[in-house]
């Protein structure tokens, strides 16, 4: 998406110019990530992004409409990086019980949140936008599931999607339930994050 | 809460005075709780129970301040009718099983949500003063589940209140899920949040 842009705005215009704009796109997601980290979701507006990259105001509003394209993109790129992640972790050579493959696609996202509290502040934002992405992600995440714990014969093969779909969709809040006790996810919460979802996965086990 | 309201404001009033606001009251509240439920949360502004009922915008004002006024003790009403539905519910003689504990629980809630599309509407709006209000009353009901299962001898004694908050936590979501997908909740998914919920509860079995 990042490269699209750049190119499309590019067209015709010197070397430097094109490399400005591309500085400053990142400089302006790199300021976002920072604020989010440091001053939760209200602290992120495109004033405060201005303010802390000395781009003015009128220049951030040339790479982005308003606060949400911000947001969003940046999430994108978290979204990205756990699907790759969780992925690697399900396509590995491990996972001879229903609790590793929980602990395989928890440990991942867990990690991934610990390492990017902006992840963490926008994951769990309650945009519009922002929402739809994540249950985007989340009903991918889950067809992937099924199928590999189907392949692998710990799930059932007739184990419903509707079932995978709420053990994430209750992994997720009960991720959400841990973060919100404490910035790195309160580990007995988490603890019973795996029990639970284990537990449910198993009523379905092969 | 309405009779304490109603009295403290009626004081050397004269009896029909009294008596009309005490039934204007009622008219505000019935016509907000029907107004939710034909039109959602959008549906239920001050200015909508005016017109419904005919009563002056400024007399509605009189007796409530906003909108978050009247959604809060609609709310505070279904949170004390479902709590003692499930106290009664628990209290029974039954529950040979952690199932039928959890049917126990889901069954009045569910009939309460679905006979009262209002209540459903003001469960899941977004509110902050609601949201708290259904905190509490989750944190209540996780209480008395752990102390009822226990006292049963269906939990094992060291069974942590966190398990019974996050089993909660976690039915409420899955309802959400359901009356997302359904005015009078997906069935497919209310028989999957009955199993989650037995089989996380079954992992503590005494």
């Amino acid at each position: 998406m990042f490269e699209k842009i750049a190119s499309s705005r590019s067209a015709g215009r010197p070397a430097a110019v094109q490399r400005r704009g591309v500085e400053r796109r990142r400089a302006i997601l790199d300021a976002a990530e920072a604020l989010l980290a440091e001053q939760g979701y209200g602290g992120a507006t495109l004033k405060a992004i201005s303010e802390r990259t000395g781009i003015p105001t009128a220049s951030v509003y040339h790479y982005f409409s308003d606060r949400h394209q911000v947001d969003a993109e940046l999430l994108q790129r978290h979204v990205d990086a756990l699907d790759a992640l969780v992925a690697a972790a399900l396509e590995g050579p491990g996972l001879r019980t229903l609790r590793e493959a929980t602990d395989a696609t928890i440990d991942p996202i867990l990690d991934h949140f610990r390492r990017h509290p902006s992840c963490v502040v926008l994951w769990f934002a309650r945009g519009e936008a922002l929402v739809a992405l994540v249950r985007g992600f989340d009903a991918c995440q889950a067809e992937r599931l099924q199928h590999v714990l189907i392949a692998r014969q710990l799930l059932r093969a007739d184990t419903p999607q509707l079932a995978l779909q709420l053990a994430w969709e209750v992994g997720n809040r009960l991720f959400e339930v841990a973060f919100r006790h404490s910035p790195t996810g309160d580990p007995a919460t988490l603890d019973e994050a795996r029990r639970l979802v284990t537990a449910y996965l198993e009523t379905y086990a092969a």
